[in-house]
């Protein structure tokens, strides 16, 4: 089917996000003051400016997951874990892999969940964030 | 601590996503075809346009939640699960709750591990999302 094989781990490289990118995606979805304002974030935990976690995740999810397998994608049935592991800040290099972790087919559709792993990594090579989600795809 | 209880209810009110509010969510954040187009939605399982699972969760969150319990947020620690139950359509009714499932006290900040489950239904009582998140709170 395509050429979805249990195990695959494709590497979906590297981005950052910029000051007004956090800022703009934050007001518009996760509107919280650590997110949203450069002087509020420093008087938080995290001293400063910091991405919303679903930015991380749909930013490399739309710009190199859907091109190279959303035309395949009969629906989406959910995340089953999502950890914000370590803040990302403005400028911060992150990588991301996605790997294969689950195949089945599914019997409504006929076509094969597949359960999705993004592990995003920071320059130092630690997890800053992981996210689990299912996939109903089309077979060949 | 400020007036968070376990097993606490909240009413967030129902609400309607446009055609034109769903393709622009999806077109920045989701950009599957049923989603985007009302036209290729058509030939999907879907036979029509439909709302981007996280576009429900995160148009309640910001209008909602956030002005509500934004405030004490210390920090988000993750989705541990969010299933996308049945489509949600343009100018679909869809009514919202969200109740306190767990609290504990989070050691790092001094604060509360606060996990919250949303519960999206249509019209008919039906439930079409679910996402439990855990966020931790300020302590009053």
């Amino acid at each position: 089917m395509n050429d979805f094989v249990l195990g695959k781990k494709v590497d979906l490289g590297e981005f950052t996000l910029s000051e007004q990118e956090i800022i703009e995606f934050a007001k518009a979805f996760d509107p919280l003051e650590f997110h949203t304002s450069i002087e509020a974030a420093k008087k938080t935990i995290f001293k400063g400016l910091i991405a919303s976690g679903p930015h991380i995740f749909h930013y490399i999810y739309k710009k190199e997951w859907v091109p190279r397998f959303g035309k395949t994608v009969i629906c989406g049935t959910g995340v089953k874990e999502w950890k914000f592991i370590k803040p990302v800040r403005p400028g911060q290099k992150i990588k991301v892999e996605v790997t294969i972790i689950g195949m089945k087919p599914e019997e409504t559709t006929g076509g094969t969940a597949i359960n999705w792993l993004f592990e995003f990594r920071n320059e130092k090579g630690e997890i800053v964030q992981v996210l689990q989600t299912e996939v109903v795809h089309k077979n060949p």
